[in-house]
């Protein structure tokens, strides 16, 4: 028996999210079943972050176990032809027995991609939220700082968690604005906030990215988000941004076959 | 009665085609039926280019007469929030009522877009074609070269055309290669091929991109390309890349209000 740990992209746009559902179709899901039929036993793959429907991306993590003597190095490759378009195995390798890809430490980078622009592009609206109006970048530079330390996010996370602790570390906040050539439109801009941390909670991302666009539009200070943060109240942050702007970039282990926690 | 010009952008994955086709979901069908509704007569655009099933438009363009008094500036605003994400009007003016997308010279570009990589990318892979081996750019750059000037152009074109003449110019053609950023792969490259003429035959950017990746995968020479020109037989030319690639980028009138050809 052997664990191997893959990387996988997906376009989220057509899956009710990452994990498994009766009923419904899932990233974690549709994995199961084509890695099920091509090792000819029930794999159950374990997955580092339970993304949203809707919610994109480019490096998730999981891992399984089999039985099967496939090497690593041929299990992206051959699974690649079972998934659809929208899942790609970017890579697999053999881990230790008991690498659990939630169990250890980690460091998630997650991108919430947005188009300024007059109108939208149909060819960016599946992976970014269209905004007409030019938002204030600088503001919103200014505000995501804020969130960057160690603090309690119940302000910025769905009542509807199962968290227990809300205490979590924003390690990076960066806003990033790029010239987006969009047909005949002189000032499109793509403005992408990317923030990395130990972990997230639920909607936590889309809460910040929609409390950094409301900071944007002029609708709230760059300076109330401390406040914010202290009042450990959902109501009191700004809206949740929708799903498909979001894309999870990657997770770092401190090493590929670090050890569970214990 | 006054004759109004869109630019429009679409995503083509889920059309078949531009053109208006009985019983089927074209991009010409969408934007008729949301342009009747809104305007309370019955509309039928004329677009420049009639691009094939799956084939994507940053700026195909075409015009619409109508007696209503509706402001050409409000016509994209108003539209679009009746047409789905994949169909954007990017704008919109009045033209002299003679004009005609398809009566005058005009300047065309297409862009056919590869993804050179081990894997494919999920959020790249409804616009861009996926080659897993390295492709040969600078055998690609020689062969586009070739393509440049007036030629007949009978072995790029699919023998199902209705074109009488297959005489037409393609005044540049560019071959652009980028680091394209996909998960945990460290040689991504984006290959663009950018060619420009006065008009393109049935399927004839698709046969261009075939044969230049065919170049690039070292099946053909470079130096093949004139001789594939002068033998005026498809056969004698490299595949039709898939339509997934293909994005019409834009058309450029010498005036926006050139009469039309008499």
């Amino acid at each position: 028996m052997k664990r191997i740990m893959m990387t996988v992209a997906y376009d989220g746009t057509d899956y009710c999210g990452w994990q498994l559902q009766p009923g419904r179709i899932t990233v974690e899901g549709v994995i199961n079943e084509a890695l099920s039929q091509m090792l000819k036993e029930d794999i159950q793959v374990i997955g580092a972050s339970r993304t949203d429907a809707g919610v994109h991306s480019r490096g998730n993590v999981c891992v399984f176990d089999t039985s099967r003597s496939i090497a690593p190095e041929n299990v992206a490759r051959a699974l690649n032809a079972r998934l659809p378009d929208t899942v790609v195995i970017t890579g697999a390798h053999e881990v230790a027995p008991d690498f659990h890809p939630r169990k250890c430490d980690c460091v998630k980078t997650y991108e919430y991609r947005i188009l300024n622009c007059q109108v939208d592009d149909p060819m960016r609206t599946r992976y970014s939220l269209h905004v007409e109006r030019p938002l204030d970048v600088e503001k919103m530079k200014q505000a995501a700082a804020h969130f960057i330390g160690e603090h309690d996010f119940t302000s910025f996370c769905s009542p509807q968690t199962n968290a227990i602790s809300k205490i979590r570390t924003v390690y990076e906040t960066e806003i990033m604005c790029y010239n987006a050539s969009v047909s005949g439109i002189s000032d499109a801009r793509e403005i992408v906030i990317r923030v990395t941390g130990s972990g997230f909670l639920y909607n936590m991302v889309r809460i910040i990215a929609g409390t950094l666009i409301a900071v944007g539009q002029g609708r709230i200070s760059p300076d109330a988000i401390s406040a914010m943060i202290e009042a450990r109240d959902r109501r009191a942050a700004g809206p949740t941004a929708p799903a498909k702007g979001l894309t999870q970039v990657g997770i770092r282990y401190p090493s590929p076959d670090t050890p569970a926690k214990t």
